[in-house]
Formats: C-alpha cells, structure tokens, sequence
C-alpha cells in the first residue's frame, strides 16, 4: 500500500435487517495531523467483536456508529508520530482506532500496551476477549469448585477462554456452540467436559444431558432461545454472568425477552448480572498475570482467526455474526 | 364456631385460567390429635399474599400445592396442646398452618413470636411482608442516599414498606399503583414524591416524568409490562430486586419475558436478583429492631386489611390477585 494513502472503510447505512456488503464502502482518505494530545497512529490488527454490530443500534455503553463516518472498532497500532506526552514513536497501543490504516486519536483513549509476540494475544487472550471472559467469569459469575458452568458462543473469542478458565478453577464446564466440529474441538482440544450443538435442535434437553446436575454459572454471550432454554435449568441461587446478547445483534431485536423473567429468577433466587470488561479495569495488571500464567504452562490454549486485509473486515464481521470464526477474529492490517 | 369442629377449606381444584371460588370448598374436618414433635395449634389470623396464588402453578422455593387438600397459607396461631419441646399452651406461632381452624405442625417449622399487640402486626409489618420489603430493599437493591427507587404494587403488603423504608433512606421514591385513590394515598399519607398509577395508560411516560433522573433501584413485585417499562429507565449499575411477578400469577403465564432482558442488562451494567426472604432470617433480630423503631417513631406507618371469617378467604385472595387491597390483606379467623 502506499504511505501517503489513508484507506477507510465507511458504513454507508445502518443496517435494519442482517448486515451486508452494501453497508460498507472503502474509500481513500488522507493520513490525518495529530492534533495537541493526539497520536497518529498506524494499524497493526483490527479486532472484530458481535458489539460492532450492536453499535448500530444505538447508543448502548458508548455512542451510537453513525452512517457516512469511519466503522468504529478497537485496534492495535503503532505510534508513528505523537503530540502527546507519554507515547512516542513505536509505543504499541490499543484504542478505538475505527476501521482505516491510520488514525489520530486522543492519548486519553489509548492504552500502551507490551511489546510481546505474537502481537495478536494483544487482541484474543490478553485484549478485551482474554479480560471479558476473566472477569465475567471470576467476579461477575464466581463459579466455586465443582459447580457446573455452561457458556454459549463458545467457540468464540470469549467463551473457548471462559469454558478453558472455569476448568482450570475445577468446574464441570459445558460449552454450546453451533456446528459438530466445533463441539468437537471444545471437547477434544479445550478440554471441555461437554459441548451442546444448538443447531443440532433440542437444546433443552440436549442441556439437561450435558448437565445433570443443573447449572450454577451461566455465562450468556447470546441471549435469545438460549437464555431461555438455561434459566428454568439454572440451580437455586445460580448466576447468570451477561455479556452480550450475539442473537439479537444482526437483524431486528427480538420483541420479547426469554420466558422465565422474573418468575425463575424469583424462585429460584438467580442473580442475572450485565457487565463491561471496562468497569474492571482497575484490576486488569492481575488478571493479566493469571491469563499469562495459564497461557504459559499451556492450562490456556489461545485460538486465533486472522485474516489478512483491511478490505476484508466487513465480510469478516459478516461471517463472525454468522458464527464462522473460531477464537479470536481480527484483521492483519499491515504486519 | 363449635370447638369439636375444624373447619377447612380445601383446593378442590388447580385452576387452569383465573382462580375463582369455584376452585374452593369448605368441609368440616376433625381436630387433629398432635404427634410426637408436633403441636396442635388454633388460628388466628390467616396472611393472604399472591403467592399463595403461584403456588398452584407447581412447585418454586416450596411444594406445588396439590388438589383436594387444605389449601397452604401462612398464619399466626395459639398453641392449644404440644408435643414438642419449646413450645407450651398459650404460645403464639407463625407457621404453615393451612385454610383451617387448628392443625397439627412440626414445631421446628413453627416460628415462636413475640406477645405484642396488636398482633395483627406480626403478619404485617413484622411479618414476611415487613421483612421481605427490608431485605429485598436494603439487602438486594441496596439504594443509596439521594438515588430514586422504583416500587411496583406499592400499595400492596410489601410494596408500601418498602417505599417508607427507602423515604428514611432518604431516596427519591416512586410507586406504581392501580388506580387514582392507591396512588392518592400513597403520595399524599405514605410521603412517597411519586405515584403512577398504570390502570391510567402510558406507563412507560408517567414513570419518565415521576422519575427524571432515571431509575436506580426497582423492587418489582409484578413482573410483566411494569418491568419491561422500568429497564430502559434504569441507571447504569441500576438493581432489580426480583421480589414477585404478580402480574403472571393468575391465568396462564406469559409465554414471553420483558424486552431488553439481556440486551439492557448487559449495555446498562445491570443486576436483577431474585430473594426470598427465608434466605435472610439469620438477620431477621437486627431487621425486626429497626421496623419497631421506625414504627415506634411514627417514621413508618402499617396499613393492614383486615377480614373477618375464614369462610372469606377465598374471595379474599381472588381479590387480593385483582388488586382490591391496601397494605397487608389477612383473615381474622378467631380473635
């Protein structure tokens, strides 16, 4: 690519049904001056997460993506020029870098990050994904040892580190994703003590097999039938750890929430508790001891989907709601 | 009333739609001879509560009531005769005594009570409904000094305590009520700052205007519309204590849960806990010492429903279930 070129990918409309191609638009902008307090910074690997897509919503812990402007979405970069202090030629960052190769931003939304290799675990276990399934499920599900812990998408970037978390801290852990091949390798590669394929139908029972004992965690990427299908299965005083909702992202929210609420959350004395991996971030340099720990002795088996070119980000998110990938999504920016 | 008669009244059916006092049959039973560990108790006054109505959708933190035996009801009672240790004549208890005149309970399900007077007060505000409104309040939706909580059936047993609570603890207070005298009462004798009253339409509005600064803590008692119009009202780090779906009780309950269940709990950090209060009573001295200072003081005011006559207790529930009463509904069956 040439230096002097600032490619971006647009979102040219709001989606209202599914996401597609004809959302986006690649145009070829200018490398923009970092402003008093900015960084210029230069891609490295873009992350691609099912809340890109609830962004389009609406406002929701941030604002809203607006059409006609850069798709929004975090990234790791480099520093290539700065007028900030602090950060200097070279620093690694992860910011909300939007989807374009460079991109000034504030130092105050910025995170210098390591220096490791492979760059990418900036991204999977030791970026958002790593820390989201860290603290969804240590302090927001608190599973104790030998409780049963089922985690859906968990194929994905955050529930194959979930499910590989929960077992190392002694849990019976019982995966549900899509598609054999990937209950498969929960089992078989990660370690899982059972995986539910929900495309296989009867996920309520298929659950009630894989988890005799009823469910003390659940820790929800999806929402939807799902959700529905675990809470009348979730043990007296169980805990329902609620990171997204990947089922209601790409088309029409659903008009209805899962049967079940607040009725089994009565009874039953459920905590059903949402979270941010922001709000825990006071905690992050321990976590990420732990993550490093676990990835280093091999309890923690990172998996990564790379896929090379800024250009092939929207199809990339596309195939990611559709449930594609295997850990970890992200553009190869430039190496 | 004979002494040689016990009068009951039986379920003599599950009811599929409403319950009705088709549903209800009264007999003349005998007076049961107390077992070894058991004593024989005379009622007093019989706790009405919606949940005795969930209770015969099957079972939930207890035994599903079943057909064709004495319907299962709270109640405040004399011992006449024990077989148990701890308990002698002339002590009042609080039990699982049944629709009936005398029954024979095992003493460790027997509550011993304090002699105070009036006694009705040992249902109400000293009772489940006191400690359920002081738990579920403090313990699960733990509001903070100047922060706006939320109460559905505030009216009701429960909910027109937990709004006085939160007023000592100096929050902004909401009620939702049915109908204009309900939420009349409520703002104008309970000191609550707002009342919205949803048989008047537009709930979702007049709980916008009645709380502007959004919600913190909601005590729901109803479930349904009421709670899918509260949670995109909610704070962020808002708390939802799960304290009843009265809304769901009678009839068929809801295919479908509220909107936004998870997609609103994940973006707006929330927490929905459910409780019972039988989870808290290890706390129940501490909880009982400050309902009787804040009662002593004129801080807290008990509203109490008081019917006479057990052969009244089932249209006294299926009006409770439609919403007739103010505060704490229960029937005097021997003064």
């Amino acid at each position: 690519m040439s230096e002097a070129n600032n490619r971006q990918i647009l979102l040219v409309e709001k989606p209202t049904g599914r996401l597609g191609p004809e959302h986006f638009r690649m145009v070829n902008g200018s490398i923009p001056e970092p402003k008093e307090g900015e960084a210029l910074l230069r891609l490295r690997y873009l992350s691609l997460d099912a809340a890109n897509r609830a962004w389009m919503h609406g406002a929701t812990y941030r604002a809203a993506v607006e059409a006609n402007t850069v798709m929004s979405g975090g990234g790791i970069a480099e520093v290539v020029a700065s007028k900030a202090s602090g950060l200097a030629p070279g620093d690694i960052v992860f910011g909300d870098t939007g989807w374009q190769d460079y991109a000034a931003v504030q130092a105050k939304h910025l995170t210098k990050m390591p220096k490791l290799e492979p760059m990418t675990h900036l991204l999977s276990v030791y970026g958002i994904a790593g820390l989201t399934a860290y603290f969804g499920l240590l302090h927001v599900g608190k599973p104790k040892e030998g409780e049963t812990v089922v985690v859906s998408a968990a194929a994905g970037s955050v529930g194959s580190i979930v499910g590989q978390i929960a077992k190392i801290k002694s849990c019976r852990v019982v995966g549900i994703a899509g598609g054999k091949d990937k209950c498969h390798w929960l089992t078989n590669e990660l370690g899982f003590d059972a995986a539910v394929d929900y495309k296989d139908g009867g996920t309520y029972k298929a659950l009630r097999s894989a988890a005799p004992d009823g469910i003390d965690v659940y820790f929800d990427n999806v929402g939807g039938d799902i959700l529905e299908a675990c809470l009348p299965q979730m043990n007296n005083r169980g805990r329902i750890a609620c990171c997204g909702a990947i089922s209601q992202y790409d088309g029409v929210p659903s008009a209805h929430g899962p049967r079940g609420v607040p009725g089994l959350i009565v009874v039953k004395r459920l905590i059903m508790q949402g979270f941010i991996v922001m709000d825990f971030m006071d905690q992050r340099d321990a976590a990420l001891a732990d993550l490093q720990s676990w990835v280093a002795s091999g309890k923690l088996k990172v998996q990564e989907d790379v896929i090379d070119g800024l250009e092939n980000a929207p199809a990339a998110l596309i195939g990611l709601l559709a449930g594609e990938n295997r850990g970890k999504r992200m553009i190869r920016v430039q190496a």
